[in-house]
């Protein structure tokens, strides 16, 4: 990715992407694909896999806004927090529960309205409140099955060593086939477990998360349910004037994609069997993973289906973003640089 | 520059350093130092040697912290705001007069405060808004000169053409040593001109900064008491919790740092007579350019004379900061890599 002022290259982004199929053959390459990285919260339709298989989600009559944001990093606004909190109560829990830490919300304007209002920020705020949720309601389910009390069985459900974790670890395991007993492991920022994955793994699990091929029965379920629930409430999924919202806004069911922290990408094009993901060496979301993202729709979505003409408005603009300064004037632009535009060539 | 999770390296972070003395010897080079980079907001302190240079700061009585936010990427926080408000006033002017774009508080607990008191944000928030004053101040009395209305005079002073403008730009190239009117040229986030400059030739600006040597005797002395304003008022060149406020409280005259957007950093090592020059590839700041900064006054200051203990602990702390989760625990850090760590061995 390159950072264009006055039409001079300011600043650039290098990354690794991989494209695979369902049978894990590769489809596109670009940089390294091998190494392991961190996927971060790239990966929250496969942690939320076994919430759907459980039978949890059905059990508590979970709706597709609940669903989704199971699946998401959100901006922190008001419809989120309460989505949030509204899960907790079909299963009989608070805020309190939640174990990722407060933070005030991710989007400022949100923040400042926040503010506004003289309230401070809580757990249900934090952008992973969704998925935390969708843990306690798993948890739930998990405490009724053994006896146990729900708020006793969820303590410490962060840990990599509670059933609870052990369950979203295997899902993910499952979905990627990496072997992640052996996988670096890190903290996430919402005090889970992540485990570095290699890209062409990665790319490999969106692929089944795209086909339910090479999943088991439940998980592939799972996945299609989780897929049509963030297609059909993809406010949930980020949140005004986010990527993944305005993506999925636009592209419905033709596209799965989802944003994780330090530059990571990953998205499953259901149509073509595919799997993406991508990692920009230096973690910068906004203006290199993203923009490397909507190229990647951009190139491979036509070969399945046209796209329509505000569909591909929005990618063309999504993939080279104009930048401007305080005063709105247009001082450069963002641009994917040679070796990306050759290679979606190619995948084109 | 690498970013740790669980000791594994999770993302990094190149670019180039030049450290040159005030003859223009090459002291210490890392990386591409002869590719012109924009320079951005890390040249104000040279931006600013006109309004000393002129008179117009004497002459307007313009104190420590108004010489220190004349050079400033300030947070809009009230401080900063009023200070540049008193700036304007001194010249007979009111916010009115700067063209640099108002945008929320660059601090975002700033923000929110100022959003809590149910304001917008205005272009005294900008954290430019302290150059754009002395800017402001410098038309004043050129206007004065020729018998002209201020406010006339100052129309579209960000304007490369505008006289005031050529004032300051022939700094930047005076300083610089680097032929502007040949150099790519872009717009920068407050609407003036931005010039990119080899990193050689900026880090050789920050050495004359450092010591007068090659600069007019008018910009010599000029330098001399904007850092001396500098020092003595770190909080507006920056404010709560920046970097270039931490450093330069802790250290007072022994040096003189300034952030530019894009990952940036020029600095001023007056003991040593060096200039330091920096630039990060993906334009990061707050955990490249800043990190590396900090990286090399810890490896040079020595050489003039020892660090005191707090010193010699806050450089640490900044050149290899801890990253924690939203639970405040410890998840990962960042360290220079190999190539900086030996080529400041070598430097200090």
């Amino acid at each position: 990715m390159e950072v264009t002022r006055g039409g001079f290259v300011e600043s650039f982004h290098r990354g690794s992407l991989a494209i695979v199929d369902a049978g894990g053959a590769l489809h596109t390459a670009l940089g390294d694909i091998e190494r392991p990285v961190f996927p971060r919260s790239a990966v929250k339709v496969m942690q939320a896999l076994p919430l759907v298989a459980s039978g949890a989600a059905a059990r508590l009559g979970l709706t597709d806004a609940e669903l989704a944001i199971a699946c998401a990093s959100h901006n922190g606004e008001p419809a989120h927090a309460a989505t949030a909190a509204g899960m907790l109560a079909k299963a009989g829990l608070d805020a309190t529960a939640l174990e990722c830490g407060g933070h005030w919300p991710m989007w400022d304007v949100a923040g400042r309205a926040l503010a506004a209002t003289g309230a401070q920020p809580g757990a249900l705020h934090n952008n992973c409140s969704g998925k935390h949720a969708g843990f306690a309601c798993l948890g739930c389910l998990m405490a009724t099955a053994e006896g146990r009390d729900a708020r006793a069985f969820l303590a410490g459900y962060v840990r990599p060593d509670h059933p609870l974790m052990r369950e979203v670890t295997a899902a993910l395991q499952a979905a990627t086939g990496c072997n992640l007993a052996q996988a670096p492991v890190g903290t996430d920022g919402c005090a889970i477990p992540t485990f570095a994955i290699p890209l062409r793994q990665l790319a490999h699990g969106f692929a089944r998360i795209a086909t339910g091929s090479g999943l088991s029965p439940a998980h592939a379920a799972a996945a299609a349910r989780l897929r049509r629930a963030v297609a059909a409430a993809p406010f949930m999924v980020a949140g005004t004037g986010r990527f993944d919202t305005r993506v999925m806004e636009a592209l419905g069911e033709r596209l799965f994609c989802k944003v994780g922290a330090e530059g990571v990408y990953g998205a499953a094009l259901p149509e073509l069997g595919l799997g993406v993901a991508l990692k920009m060496d230096d973690g910068n979301n906004a203006r290199a993973a993203e923009v490397v993202m909507a190229a990647v729709a951009a190139a491979l979505l036509p070969r399945a289906a046209p796209l329509q003409p505000a569909q591909a408005t929005l990618l063309a603009e999504l993939a080279a973003p104009t930048l401007r300064n305080w005063n709105g004037t247009e001082v450069g632009g963002l641009r994917g640089a040679e070796a990306l535009r050759q290679a979606l060539t190619v995948a084109a």
